[in-house]
């Protein structure tokens, strides 16, 4: 049997032209394998008769929808994963899920390498190539256009010649990634970063500022995990795609920043999450409602952590799993209702409820009930400052 | 000379009866102190003339709005301090700087005690007393409130016997505590986490829901210093408060949180905090424009320790005098313009500009001019991801 | 049934006087507990006998020393738990054990409330109150000794009185607590800190300085847990008790440090332990070999953390629980042989060998069959430094 | 005027071969700079001399020991700084302090170019390099050994063939690096881990196990600063000196371990750092006498990532000048003596003085002036434990 490649496939120019040109190259026969991950778009079934027709030797989709949604999506929203504190990890998310069905397929369809269309400058050929690494240490990889600086123009010229049934003709301005958990726009006018985005660059959200009246709903979490809205049983993949639609609605989730690369350099994003917002900021004041404050707050640190790995595509790695074990002993109790109002951009937590609660009202209260007993206040204060009191007495006598 | 207490006054019902309360307790005279934080409410002179009338020895006002907002607020927009990465702390920092003036009063009227009218389940008893303690180290500290279950109930009888200028019939359903940093509500109907907060219980900002067009500014920073709105040069206070008036006039900076009290509880609290939320925002993004990734990375975990000491009473402690040495360092270059829209209840950043900005346009463009050499990445990715995959062949010759 | 009070007891003045003053005080019977966590000393029965013969209405004894040494110390060594990167933990270990006995015998002997002979100023109060209320949140306690000012001149008084079987004339110059974790010593002519410890203090440990010829071993530790000595299987409590043979003929971990105690003073502290810093060194370099170099380093942090809350008296709570989850994770592949050499007051690795290793001959060696490929480091070393670079230049542009 | 290159100069094989070969490959004129930075071995004189022999149009020699010891060794001291927990970074302090002065001799020199001798598998390689580029983001680097594969082999002949002033038929079996701070040994039969190091090995230190009689000696800080050894002033290099020699004696500072590189790989390293390892021990246990609690906990965090950005390149780093910062801020009180005694390969203190102590005699002691308010301790430890009392409640309800 002839070597093969496996090709990480959307369908798109740069990748339908892959297939052949990395056949000619290597003289390898291409596996082109399309995943699934919500990013809507066109057939699946589409995308692969394309693959076949470009020249590939199979080709193969996969519905890694509620995979993604569960095994993926679902851990970065009980880390409330925000990189940088505002980015929800959309595309970070989604390159170890499509890694795993290209090991896959390779291991399937015999194939010694892996590819991908990723460039030279961004975080993806980072989360492609150390994952595949980490799942298959000794599968090989091949990133024409980074390391044979293949172009958009190289690879016009070449559907040309060869008749590829590909529109040429269509060019988004932006750098499109999308999937069920958000959507990436970045480049184009978007690269001076004084220009504001202007509505053409949106496509989960409506425009927070028109008026409308809010939306309200009732999310249910057993262990971290959102089971119901308002009520109905949903999986983690409908959480998502039904908050995507109301909180989409309202123009929830838009983000605009600067952000940090791995590869070393600042880029400008804009964002869109609806539903990855919104269920975030409900699942963070049910934590607040249930997990206890020192576990609370060594929690944050481990989120930053694991947002930063997961970014800067570790994925597959020991230390991101060890601190998945830490980030599920912490959901054992983040059971109970969290009521949410949906309006202009913004998702709002309204109200909240848990067996599981850990607020006392009796403790809480200043009204009849209190069971809080005042009197060990004043020891307790005295020996918190009593650090802090040594050290000002040291510090006066020393100036 | 007869001894004298010094006490924290705010003018109301509880510490104008806790000056012949604590006269009558301890022998001693009375000095009584209000500093204005900008919390706006009764003039400053009306209050002293009460404490006078209620029989304090001496009755001092400070306006401590500039101090409060350049040693005090402005530390805190440099942290992006949120506690529970929401709360702007706004009683936690209006706490030492009171605790500044009565410490300085305690020493010019000669006083050896000051007292305060905090309860014993709270956050300020700590915030007071362990500030007093690193300022003062001797001063002796009376929490009559607290050690002496002083009640809501005897201080309007003791009013009424002695016939005290106090009009003991007004009574706010809540418990509300503002600056110009910001105003918490807490308690009353509030105490049900299930209960939606209602209109009633906001003054700084006006409903986010009601239709009107988005507001549109520009900050200035200089080192991290907000210095110009729109290109009119404001001070730390005139910046906080343009944006109370302008952000609140959108809804900007509401929030409904259960929180983590020091003292062991959780509690249900309600903010608004237009003008903070506002600066905070801008702030964040300015450094990510201008501050390098792993400074930014570091100071997350500077900041989050940062708002948990403040928010825990440790204003004036080691720790906290050493973390203000790194944000400080951090900000050298945090100098530029951004622009906010203020809409909804949202300040959305919509553009950003730095001479020290680090984003480098050709390094990160895909467009002509691009510097970034891509034959670089090839290597860079396969030792990022080296240790995962060393560990990865091990874990598959032992599973 | 009258009420009754499950007493920590271990033997000595103070405890064996409490069973008399708390029944006297209380009117509730006394229950006797003493557990046994290694602390050698009086045979156990006889404690038994003298806790009945002082009053006791029950005297329980209970061996806990495989317990303690498994569910309690083991933790501790694969934290490779130093407070202060020096301190063992030793105390700090036995409290919960002894604790969760305490309860135990309290719902078996259906007492209301349990006692315990710490003082007000030290770290142990706060371990066993603090354990008590997260194992049994409805228990009470009583502390004769802080709370009613209880006094050593008082219970020689009492004993005497009352003919108690106690030799009140035996009084060591320090305050000693022991267990097979190690020993503490405090107190004293010690607490001058510039005095130095002198030979008198130790017992677990023979003098480093005295000449002797070097000792040799290998510890065999099977996922993080130590199972072999030399080739020969042991548990847990035997490999601690064997290295506190050999390594103590050494004298090895000795310490002597100031300490930063919970209650907010620094105390000094004269500890040893030659099994725990002998198994530590040897599981940190097992480590070094095993685990991967991001989650090597984010363990520090848990280790750090989890030593200060296990100091701190928050063994039982949630936070603690987590990290453990994440410090098993990491204890998956820490399985091999570690040679040590015993000598002069040091525990030394000497080889170490793994089927689990991480080294990697081949990558790591620079003689022949060197498969590592140098050409990828220009690229990483490139983009590694390009943070900084980019940072240099804007910096030298304003400067 | 022709280009030149700036080359790293050692007076070994490799580099002595490299000025010719950079002049031949490049074209360029070659500059030799050699730093002292306490390595001994040959005259700096002597360097300089061959490097001109061996073809260099300059050569450079400069005695940056006082240099390296206050603002390379200095730092690491006040940061404790320990990679792992155990390294002093002894080569990761020289590499910044080299690169200075090669960056300085190529805008002397009117050099376009950089040359080190570093292989491709190593972490100098990226300290010199990274270093470089933030001094002199301009400058380009050449790295003969790893970027065109030159080996010793090659450098033999064609030192031969040119009849170079070099014995080339010296060879250690080891790769050695040493300065004033310390000494690395690598490779050659350790690379396999289970060898136990010979004394053949070591240089810097005497055999601990030979019997010997201890030394004691004090060390006096001011501020950090080691300033006194038995109250003779030194300067900081003076201090190193006198405890490599003092220390070195007794066998103290000898380390062998399993390291993380960089680079992703595990590397086996011996070192020998007597002098920074006293420095050290006397300096952790003064900040434990004079630094406040919390700043100690957290400094903690600093010392570790510290020491890992110093370890991986980063010296030149706007993190790391701001880390500094913070590490600046905690020694202002650490001044005071340190009594260490020498003995068997340890540095062991055993009593500390200092007027800045927070250590409080009256506060610690159960003796007489006995002056902490035990009454405090019970409200202090209820509120304490309050998260996990009311934790372990909810956990009982639902389970």
């Amino acid at each position: 049997m002839s070597d093969r490649v496996v090709l990480a496939y959307s369908g798109g120019l740069d990748t339908s032209v892959g297939i052949g040109w990395i056949a000619e190259e290597t003289g390898a026969e291409v596996v082109a394998v399309a995943v699934d991950v919500g990013q809507g778009g066109e057939d699946m079934d589409t995308i692969r008769k394309r693959a076949l027709e470009c020249g590939a030797v199979e080709a193969v989709v996969a519905d890694a929808r509620d995979e993604f949604a569960e095994q993926y999506c679902l851990p970065a929203l009980q880390a409330n994963a925000l990189y940088m504190d505002r980015y929800p990890l959309v595309s970070a998310l989604s390159r170890p899920v499509i890694v795993k069905h290209l090991v896959e397929a390779a291991k399937y369809h015999g194939a010694s390498t892996v590819s991908h269309g990723c460039t030279g400058k961004g975080n993806d050929q980072v989360r492609f190539e150390v994952g595949i690494g980490a799942l298959a240490p000794d599968l090989k990889v091949i990133a024409p256009v980074r390391d044979f600086a293949w172009t958009r123009e190289k690879a016009i010229a070449w559907a040309e010649e060869r008749n590829l049934p590909i529109d040429v003709s269509k060019k988004s301005p932006y750098s499109i990634d999308q999937n069920v958990w958000g959507r990436a726009v970045e480049t184009g006018f978007l690269e001076d970063i004084w220009n504001a985005p202007i509505e053409d660059v949106y496509s989960y959200t409506a425009n927070p500022v028109e008026p409308r009246d809010p939306d309200e709903l009732v999310i249910t979490f057993d262990k971290g995990v959102p089971v119901a809205i308002d009520g109905e049983t949903v999986t983690v993949l409908q959480a998502i795609q039904e908050l995507n639609r109301r909180a989409g609605a309202h123009g929830v989730g838009r983000l605009d920043m600067v952000e940090d690369r791995l590869v070393g350099i600042k880029s400008r994003e804009v964002y869109e999450a609806p539903g990855a917002i919104a269920l975030i900021t409900a699942h963070q004041e049910l934590e607040n409602v249930t997990v206890e404050r020192d576990l609370a707050r060594f929690k944050r640190t481990v989120e930053q952590r694991w947002g930063e790995l997961v970014y800067d595509g570790l994925w597959f790695s020991p230390l991101k799993d060890a601190l998945d074990t830490f980030i599920a002993k912490t959901q054992e109790h983040v059971t109970g209702d969290v009521r949410l109002t949906l309006h202009g951009g913004r998702a709002v937590v309204t109200g909240r409820r848990s067996e599981q609660s850990l607020y006392d009202f009796n403790l809480a209260t200043y009204d009849e009930g209190d069971s809080f007993d005042q009197s060990l206040a004043k020891g307790f204060v005295q020996l918190w400052g009593l650090p802090s009191k040594i050290a000002a007495k040291r510090d006066q006598a020393h100036h």
